[in-house]
């Protein structure tokens, strides 16, 4: 029995049920109020001790962190591609999940955090490493499919959420169009999942 | 051969020379001027469109960011512990190269940019961050020797350059007791190697 501890409009989270759409896998949602603070209970610290969003529980095996999710799931229930075993074909993933981690989060999704939830920001930073990262995945997607190994895996998923969010960041894709049709190919998967806000390039 | 693409005050770079001396790997290193921007030409931007360092290259491989460096040495020269294959122990290493990525990369390596670099910052979100994740890793470490599967993993690597540096950004460790016992363990492995900058625990 899988368990997804989750906030409805996280991105982070939207990654994981993504995945989990995708690999076909069912599970149980526990869905937490953030205004509330469930995040931050002495029961849900016990999960996460940095008392973030989210958290995967399968049996006995407690897994935080949206990357990590996406690494124990494609590893424990998806085909190799997802996460390959070869060295060079793994880090190119990793390498991909580390963009999710900082570009993605300094970017994109703080841009959203300001414009959606009002969170104070660095304004100008966070544009300069949108407009970057945006940059340098257009041109990378110039000539490829996928992100990494020129096949679906989990780089996809973990970068994808925060860019089929970014209008919500105030962000144009209009300039982007090899990220546009990346996101159209993610949004014809079969157990494709979208999430309020998305802004789907696919009709 | 293996080349590493460095700056030598890079945290991120540490990070990589360290894992090679503990694997006993030779090297050759290319030391780029950063002031000259030599990691924004043609040719360097071919390795890594981010423009970033360290980018390691082995034979055909090329592989950018630290974490993923980590990964592929892991994978190709170091034993299973390094990176496990199994999947609850392999997610649990990467849920701390995410930490690496982002906690210590907008907490402590930010604070550091800002006091030893002169980079402008939101000092309270940086000192927030970096007391955060300070505290968690004390919590953490307080019952175990290593971060991640009771044992020495990339996840100890990828975690110890920016702490062991945190003194550049006039952080300071002496509240940390578990995290200065574990920097020692770090410090007394066979192969550790140092950079200019780090505080030393261990004599």
């Amino acid at each position: 029995m899988i368990t997804l501890y989750e906030f409805g409009l996280s991105g982070n989270c939207h990654k994981v049920r993504l995945l989990l759409s995708l690999l076909g896998l069912h599970y149980h949602s526990k869905l937490l109020n953030s205004a509330a603070g469930e995040h931050k209970t002495e029961q849900f610290l016990a999960l996460n001790p940095f008392g973030q969003t989210p958290v995967l529980v399968d049996g006995d095996t407690v897994v935080r962190d949206s990357q990590a999710i996406l690494v124990y799931l494609a590893r424990s229930y998806g085909a190799d591609e997802w996460f390959p075993q070869e060295p060079a074909k793994m880090a190119e993933v990793v390498s991909w999940l580390a963009v999710a981690a900082n570009e993605i989060a300094r970017g994109p999704n703080t841009l959203r955090l300001h414009h959606k939830f009002g969170r104070a920001i660095n304004l100008d930073d966070a544009t300069k490493i949108t407009t970057q990262v945006l940059s340098v995945l257009n041109l990378h997607l110039q000539s490829r499919h996928w992100l990494a190994n020129n096949t679906l895996t989990i780089a996809d998923i973990a970068i994808y959420p925060y860019i089929a969010l970014a209008n919500e960041g105030k962000v144009d894709l209009e300039p982007y169009l090899y990220v546009q049709n990346w996101m159209g190919r993610i949004e014809h998967l079969t157990g494709y999942v979208t999430m309020p806000g998305i802004q789907r390039i696919a009709d």
